[in-house]
């Protein structure tokens, strides 16, 4: 039997909160391991960016990443938040150990050709370097990944941090029966987006759609619910979406999400 | 016998130079395993904080580091510095993991207590961890330290790179048997400052004693090598002093230094 692998994803609102990221920090602590956190950062990247005198340039919420805009979410992504995190993990005797993709060769990716939309220093993953992974968490560290992934030629690459968690709980199902937790602003998919207490407990292929065709999922989720279906159809073991909250073992207010 | 170990500290002028840089990104990765780099980069960090608006403040060259300028460095030597040198090395196949030093609690520091000064946030170090860089060491992982430490309660502190290059370098000899580079901008410690090949090819105690003796070191060099024989003192094989070209086999123009 596999062991269990959790991967959390955290959304920027998590990051732009003190309160709230004390709150994840424990919750995220007290998770069992082995355990990996993913973590993006847009917000701030933008703040950063515009001190800077640097236009944030965004399309359908993917940023076009530019040399300067790149240099940007390296200093904010790997930089700041990243390094907060770990020393706020640390803190509780948690071993984090911060990562870009380019760390340890853990996520390599390619630039994403150019159609009809240059998105410049933006990368597509290749290949998730489950070995180098399984080693860290072998050796009682807990990975902390930023949004950002390389070439493996020296060019580090923008990457969306929800696509980061999904590739790699993907890839470490290889190896674990891996869970992939996505906490967000909401407590889980909402069958009323007025009504924060109308959590759907359960979502499966079949009743995902039946609520499609009663139109109760809003079009904000159904991308991400679409890529959850993908991730479970590649070997994650289910999806959990909801808040922080539901990282800890008393809160049964989220999603669960199985093929 | 114990097994070998090079510990590798870069000054900036490598960091803000491309050539200089791709030189030494040669020079480090044929360099033999297991190896541990690390690197300041306090220029580029005066840099950004003009861009914000927040002007350095430095004594004796010692950054006084408040708040805003923590948050700078966090995203120069974490962040931008540390990821380019990363993704580089992986470029020619070494497998480079940049960390600081609360990533796997690898240095343990506490806030430099104020007597005449107010540093700011700046780390004494308390603990290196060598049970986690060897855990990285034998699953084959370069590391590349960045110049910060943390308190173990949640803080980042700035830490002098020459300390941690060298406090690395001291606790890693409990079990390796280490020597200490420290590569800058000369070839080596000159016996004439105004000639490049006057360099000292061995510097002991007892030929350090007739050199200050003789007025043949610089004011500069000398608290330089005096941290050199505190470092040999405490139980480092040896430190070589020069340029890059000193990490190839081909050179022997540096200045090696035993007790």
């Amino acid at each position: 039997m596999k062991s269990q692998l959790s991967v959390v994803k955290i959304g920027g609102h998590v990051l732009e909160d003190e309160q709230k990221l004390s709150a994840f920090i424990r919750c995220f602590s007290e998770l069992p391991e082995p355990k990996i956190l993913v973590h993006g950062g847009g917000k701030k990247a933008s703040q950063l960016s515009l001190k800077l005198g640097i236009v944030p340039q965004l399309i359908d919420g993917r940023r076009i990443t530019d040399q300067p805009t790149l240099e940007v979410i390296t200093m904010v992504y790997a930089g700041l938040l990243n390094k907060h995190l770990v020393t706020q993990l640390q803190a509780t005797a948690c071993n984090a150990i911060g990562l870009s993709g380019a760390d340890g060769n853990i996520i390599l990716a390619h630039k994403r050709p150019i159609k009809n939309i240059d998105y410049g220093f933006v990368g597509d993953i290749e290949k998730v370097n489950v070995e180098a992974i399984k080693t860290l968490l072998n050796g009682s560290f807990v990975p902390v990944c930023c949004a950002m992934s390389h070439n493996g030629k020296g060019q580090l690459l923008n990457t969306n941090a929800d696509t980061i968690a999904a590739e790699l709980a993907i890839s470490m199902s290889a190896i674990y029966e891996t869970t992939l937790h996505y906490c967000f602003e909401k407590n889980g998919v909402l069958s009323d987006v007025t009504n924060e207490k109308s959590v759907i407990p359960h979502i499966n292929q079949k009743s995902f759609k039946s609520l499609q065709e009663n139109k109760q999922i809003s079009n904000g989720m159904l991308p991400k619910l679409t890529n959850c279906f993908h991730a479970l159809q590649r070997g994650v073991h289910a999806v959990h979406i909801g808040a922080i909250s539901m990282l800890s073992n008393t809160s049964n207010l989220y999603t669960k999400i199985t093929l």
